[in-house]
């Protein structure tokens, strides 16, 4: 065993070619076996095992450094720097990270988790080394979908021919065909050897008479990524020298020697080099090789192919019951998309995540994936909504941020009815801290004419959905963009779910007031103070978990904007009418606490305490009747000022007090 | 007069070529005329004159639709559109808009003011023609700046072969030499023609042949400008046919004969075409034709050119005291440059506008213009501040919410020691809704780890970039993204300024403190209320010129986050126990209005509110001496939940009651 015998990166210097191919070997046969036990990035991560090898055996790190971009594809990276005996903590609470952390190793030169990034960060690292003369070698390996985001454009259109940064392509949409595994490879030797010069001109004829256009695989819905393959493919030139870089490429990313010779000749070019590699997704595992996007990530216990295994019976995408918020709006999708000729469905390249394949097969006319490309997702939005057609954007919260310009410049501005399905709404798990959706309410509720709705369940979310496109189709006091925002939770109507929608029972409610969920039991009692649980989303279940306990009732918001501040205000009125109707000397407390998954900081509690204090509190025109609670306190439950790692889903919520159990505990202790 | 005889855009379609011409003369005249009474933008919009003519000639508006890129240069198009008549309104309060904006007319199909919209918006257009079976053009003008921002590129690459679009790139930085202007819009009018397919290869060996990289002519700091002109040049191939385009061009932009030609041609070819125009900036005016940067906007009467002009006289960059926000942060920016030599400056395309000019001079390999790519040059930020370096990224508060994803993720999440200076926040005048920066308290504030300073005026603005970049460099526990945010107001202390840095009379003051700027004048009185003004940045001074008239104490908060909350309570239990050793019985209300020129949604004030709510009104365990103050109000006042229009900037302030008498009135009627 190889792997036993490194622990440092320069360990691996002191192998030969072949032991390192039997490392390779060593290194999927452990990322499987520890995944099936964590789950984890799969597909992504066996694509570049020789890679980062070969980059760990050419490059001195960590004075060398590599930037990841993205980051699912980092675990050779962590095996190989100091991380392999604690692999087995993969993103788990309080083990290491899915992706790479600054502050998890010296050997993670950069933070990433999100796509693009990479080539930003590590030009401001060359043009640093300029300024300090350093003379380390900065390296970006990035994928061939990353490349589609406009901030990767920005940063190859920085880039001078002073700057010694390489950067690799990792292109694991096309298969390795002959051709360019053999003369390719060869001629990138050439090329990028010290006889590179010389030989320039003639490797330059070489590649034009390769089969011209071999990238083009690309698939449908993916135009996109077909018009990046053509530029990559032209035979008149190439758009990474256009940019001025010096193109090395296509080489076999799985053949060591190849990657060891091509990276040894590249590392003391002084200038900017562009390596286009072709990987395999999956490689070295038959099934993610043939499934890349269904072994992307897997679960727990992802081997156990038996017939019985839990992973076999839990594909949504086969069963008709929604299980997540994200099924029921899939489910949704393709009703409303039936209902409605002129809705259309955009995703920035997150077709399956966000629920969207089953209407991408039905409505292809309708549906559009642009790629790793927010900012254009909710700009075309708007183009679209001008002409009357009304578009859905499905994209993740923590994405949204990269479209928040564009958010408030051309939709919310233009007032345009664009509905946005936010999906992975608070924190999300095991993705950790840069894939956390926990500043949506706070960053979209300052925005004039945008409304925000938050379901609490299955039912509810397909009929704020439903209730958003029809007010949008026939009430003009209503149109508006709407988000409707939804975390990443199971709901917890999925039995029932079907059952409502199909005998369409389903009520006109009015989704912008809010809803009593649970009354007091005691409303006359003498309890010397009175809770009141004001919940958005999902959490109003949390909140109904214990709320017989403190006999407290429970309002679900769903609307974080407008707030429904005419009912909380009634609410607050009748109960205070009603004790003192009951025993006219009572003085008595009421708390209210609310409850919400985003940051404490610019959520929908600060507005909230905001309206009581000066409602209640400070308004001296009260009537005697509420001066007589003589403290209405108001306490904001959500998520702390601090970003939160990784980690089971609940076991996150327990760790930031917003389990039903700790809820308890602060209700109880007030 | 021919201008006087257009009042639809169909009216320009019985005028003959030649007419044309002098109707563009006579727009450049009428334009000159009213922008010297009402200033606005003015190199950008002399260099579209024909342009536009040509585009009104040929399409049939509004059922075909223009979409202008950033829409600066749309003063033609609201001349011929609807607006002669109101054009002396422009930029002005209740007048029209310094850009295309939809509500105001049929013929503005998409509002802009940001950089790099419009492909993504013409594409959603086009998409909508598709499903709504419209067969309207759709037209895209975009300036060779524009093209660097990623979103443009994003667009680009989601083009399709069927999409029937036109986009026109306007390029405006190369002058127009002879051979381009002959040679190539003869090829232009031959391959865009009838004749198109036949004569196209024979165009494209002449092309070959054409003086090769006639746009080189970048500036240095514009090496993205460069990188792009050069991807324009290449002979080996151009980069929009690469992306899906027919390519047309280069035509010279102002010959009406050849604009027209070429136009009719593409209007019948369905397919994404390019159209290549170059033009000169201030066309037609010698002075913004030699200056087109100092004449992209104009004040009111720049016209007069005598000697004894106020505009002559006030040229910040030829005068030493500094006026502005921007002038103090361009002063500092110098002194803590020659301080730190680790320290560097990023600007996305504001050089001027954010005052680098010095610096950039000063210190150029620690100055980077990275072009219009905010993402990148937040990103870029952090990868520099991995190193060691300290970056200032120079950047408007509205265009900061381009770069809200790498700003959290990238910088914040990683707590990397990057300054931002924040011009341009609050209501910014005549520019309008689209460049107002009236949200980054709110979307900054909920970022875990940043901290946010708002200087009230000049000494206090240079002094806090100066203990920001001292405490990173000397105090681990500080380090971690600042954000100073400054408005676009002139400073109130200009003529003490220099006085106060030159004589080094800076006190060693925490920035991280509020301070109390006016204190009660009858502390003891037995006024039933205390009024204390809690002020966010330069509103300080609007606070302090009423505070006499009412006795208000008025408190300069600095920090938005963290807020100085310790100060906040002491002034508070000060006030209480002070009052009550006067007289013991007393009962009297506390009212605490909070200032700040963000919206009210999300800024401090709800975080100052919730905090004193807790802290004071609903808590039992208040001393009675607090619970003597029966009542402590607090009034957020800022800017409310809506989109702010245009106007002089004191005015929009009076508009939203945010200007001293609004507030005095405000206090008086508590």
């Amino acid at each position: 065993m190889w792997l036993e015998k490194i622990n440092q990166p320069s360990d691996l210097k002191l192998l030969s070619p072949c032991q390192l191919s039997k490392l390779a070997a060593e290194i999927r046969e452990f990322m499987l076996q520890s995944l099936n036990k964590t789950g984890g990035h799969l597909a992504s991560n066996l694509g570049v095992v020789e890679l980062t090898l070969a980059l760990f055996y050419v490059f001195d790190l960590p004075k060398d450094q590599i930037i990841w971009d993205v980051g699912h594809q980092s675990y050779t990276h962590k095996i190989l720097s100091d991380r392999k005996n604690v692999f087995s903590t993969l993103r788990q609470y309080n083990g290491i990270s899915g992706f790479p952390l600054r502050s998890e190793s010296v050997f993670d030169s950069f933070g990433v988790g999100h796509s693009s990034t990479s080539i930003s960060a590590a030009l401001g690292m060359v043009k640093a080394n300029q300024i300090l003369h350093n003379d380390s070698k900065i390296i970006a390996v990035i994928g061939d979908g990353a490349m589609t985001a406009g901030m990767a454009f920005e940063a190859l259109n920085n880039i001078s021919k002073n700057d010694d940064i390489l950067v690799i392509l990792n292109d694991n949409e096309m298969s390795i065909s002959n051709p360019v595994g053999a003369l390719n490879s060869i001629l990138t030797r050439i090329t990028s050897g010290n006889t590179f010069n010389a030989f320039k001109n003639l490797s330059r004829q070489f590649l034009e008479f390769a089969p011209p256009p071999f990238l083009e695989i690309a698939k449908t819905a993916e135009e996109q990524v077909k018009n990046f393959k053509n530029l990559l493919s032209s035979p008149k030139g190439n758009l990474f020298e256009e940019f001025g870089f010096k193109y090395y490429g296509v080489i076999d990313g799985h053949n060591l020697d190849d990657l060891i010779n091509t990276l040894k000749n590249l590392k003391d070019i002084k200038a900017p080099k562009f390596l286009h590699i072709a990987t395999k997704k999956g490689k070295g595992f038959f099934p993610a090789e043939q499934n890349p996007i269904k072994y992307h990530g897997v679960s727990k216990g992802f081997l156990d192919f038996s017939e019985n295994s839990t992973r076999n019976q839990n594909n949504f995408l086969e069963k008709n019951s929604p299980k997540t918020f994200t099924d029921v709006f899939s489910h949704w999708l393709c009703d409303a998309g039936e209902q409605n000729s002129k809705m259309v469905c955009i995703t920035p390249a997150m077709c399956v995540g966000s629920g969207i394949v089953d209407f991408a097969k039905r409505f292809p006319q309708r549906f559009f994936d642009v790629g790793i490309a927010e900012q254009h997702a909710v700009t075309f939005a708007a183009g679209l909504a001008t002409q009357g057609i009304i578009p859905v954007v499905a994209i993740y919260s923590t994405f949204l941020q990269r479209a928040y310009d564009q958010l408030i410049h051309d939709v919310a501005l233009q007032n345009l009815p664009v509905i946005f399905a936010v999906d992975r709404s608070g924190l999300v798990g095991e993705d950790g801290a840069t894939h956390a959706g926990m500043f949506d309410i706070s960053f979209c509720r300052c925005i004039p004419n945008v409304k925000i709705f938050a379901p609490a369940d299955g039912v509810e979310c397909y009929q704020m959905l439903q209730f958003a496109i029809q007010n949008l189709q026939t009430n003009k006091d209503f149109v508006s963009p709407i988000i409707i925002r939804y975390s990443k939770r199971k709901i917890v109507d999925s039995n029932e779910f079907l059952e409502n929608i199909n005998n369409k029972n389903l009520a006109e409610v009015n989704y912008l007031k809010a809803e009593i969920k649970r009354d007091f039991q005691h409303k006359n009692s003498d309890n010397k103070c009175k809770n009141i649980i004001l919940a958005l989303g999902d959490l109003l279940y949390t909140a109904l978990q214990i709320a017989d306990e403190v006999d407290a009732m429970v309002v679900n918001l769903r609307c974080a904007k407008p707030i429904d501040f005419e009912s909380i205000e009634k609410i607050i009125q009748n109960l205070v009418e009603n004790i003192s109707n009951g025993s006219s000397d009572a003085k008595f407390d009421i708390n209210i606490i609310t409850l919400e998954d985003n940051v404490i900081k610019g959520g929908v509690g600060e507005e909230i305490t905001t309206f009581i204090q000066q409602k209640f509190n400070s308004n001296a025109q009260n009537s005697n009747k509420i001066s007589k609670a003589k403290n209405i306190k108001v306490y904001n439950l959500g998520i702390p000022d601090k970003f939160i790692e990784h980690g089971e889903h609940n076991l996150l919520y327990k760790h930031i007090n917003l389990d039903a159990q700790s809820i308890l505990s602060f209700i109880k202790n007030l």
